[in-house]
């Protein structure tokens, strides 16, 4: 089975997973970085910089559609097996949700354009927290990935609950800003969708840290995920009609 | 490269792509089902039901985990080439849009249950309209599919323009409601989110018609599909300062 042959096919394969596992890292990278220009440009409110991350989004689009190709490509040519066709579905599957994760990120660059004509509001800001925990939820499971470290990926999937509190608290918040004055409604709905967006890319690195965990070990990281969107649950007070 | 074995091996093969198809079929059938037990559950305000929906959720969620592993099963063992990888992969994002498809509608059922404690609106109508279109979407891209029909699926594509102007029609009129009287605020904004919910399945019935396109052709649908959700883009009115 040895022999400098099959030592050369077995070398050439961990070499393109490899290369695989850096392109989706560079992706995940991407679409980090635009998720940063996106909030970026919600606080400077700069309509030029926001169609520029609007445009970038094609660049994440095309990698993953590189990278499926690269996937077709190894598992035409080497039809791999068990550990090594996870590492492949792993692969495909977190490309899927950087994908995600970059469409969100220009909906919110995006959404900031209408902003940006009406009155600034001190409720913008919260999106800012919200976006850096999603930022760093993001980073970690890229590093995860990288590293095939399961436990990290775990935590991170652990830690996207407080992004689910925050998202709720900021929920309300937009709410009340709503019920003051008719003036902030516009407004207020395209930041409702903005956090939902961020909280949705949560929820992407939630997934992605699943597939680590997945490639890992062979099992899904089994423990249900409670629903922390805390939103779409009776729970959230009807404060429409306090008033 | 004839004989009886190796006839034996393409008919198995068939039949398990066959199956496959059928798998997903039936899938897309319990989403289009849940979309449409969601939106009786909004018109009838059935706390019960709606739970009932969203348990049915994992109904859709455990067809497609089944049918990732149909899919790495068939991969393993018959390293399919070409024209089969292709609808192989096909059947692989096409699952995966029939669960997003799913979860969505789960969601629609999910933000019914607060909405039912609430004086009712007339605009919860308008959610009925957006909710047939985009059933009809995916019934239709799902004929598609199981006939290889890629010219069905274009005007499944195509179609998706009416039910984006729908949302927007309907997101306006949101707005208007919720600038008339605040207590309107809290339940119009679960209907904003519902519809969107809605106007996204739309968006995976046109990721379906994609890939059943590119599985009969082997070229992706390219003539680039304008996003037409214009509640992100600036053409949206400022009604908010108008008041």
């Amino acid at each position: 089975m040895s022999g400098p042959n099959k030592e050369h096919i077995i070398k050439s394969y961990d070499e393109e997973l490899a290369r695989l596992t850096g392109e989706i890292v560079r992706m995940g990278e991407l679409a980090v970085g635009q998720l940063e220009a996106a909030i970026d440009v919600v606080e400077r409110r700069d309509e030029r910089a926001a169609q520029r991350v609007v445009a970038n989004d094609e660049v994440i689009d095309q990698l993953e559609q590189e990278i499926s190709h690269d996937v077709v490509r190894l598992l035409a040519l080497r039809a791999p097996m068990a550990g090594d066709l996870r590492n492949v579905f792993a692969a495909l599957r977190i490309a899927a949700d950087i994908e995600r994760i970059g469409d969100y990120a220009a909906n919110v660059a995006k959404r900031s354009i209408p902003l940006s004509m009406v009155a600034p509001i001190a409720a913008a800001s919260g999106l800012t927290y919200l976006a850096e925990l999603a930022a760093t939820e993001v980073r970690d499971v890229l590093a995860a990935y990288r590293d095939r470290d399961a436990e990290r990926a775990h935590e991170v999937w652990q830690n996207d609950a407080e992004l689910d509190e925050a998202y709720t608290g900021y929920f309300r918040q937009l709410l009340t800003y709503m019920m003051e004055d008719p003036r902030n409604i516009t407004p207020c709905t395209h930041l409702l969708f903005m956090a939902k967006n961020i909280e949705r890319i949560g929820d992407h690195a939630t997934n992605i840290a699943e597939s680590v965990w997945f490639q890992v070990y062979g099992e899904p990281l089994n423990a249900q995920r409670s629903k922390r969107d805390f939103t779409s649950s009776p729970e959230l007070p009807h404060l429409g009609n306090k008033n």
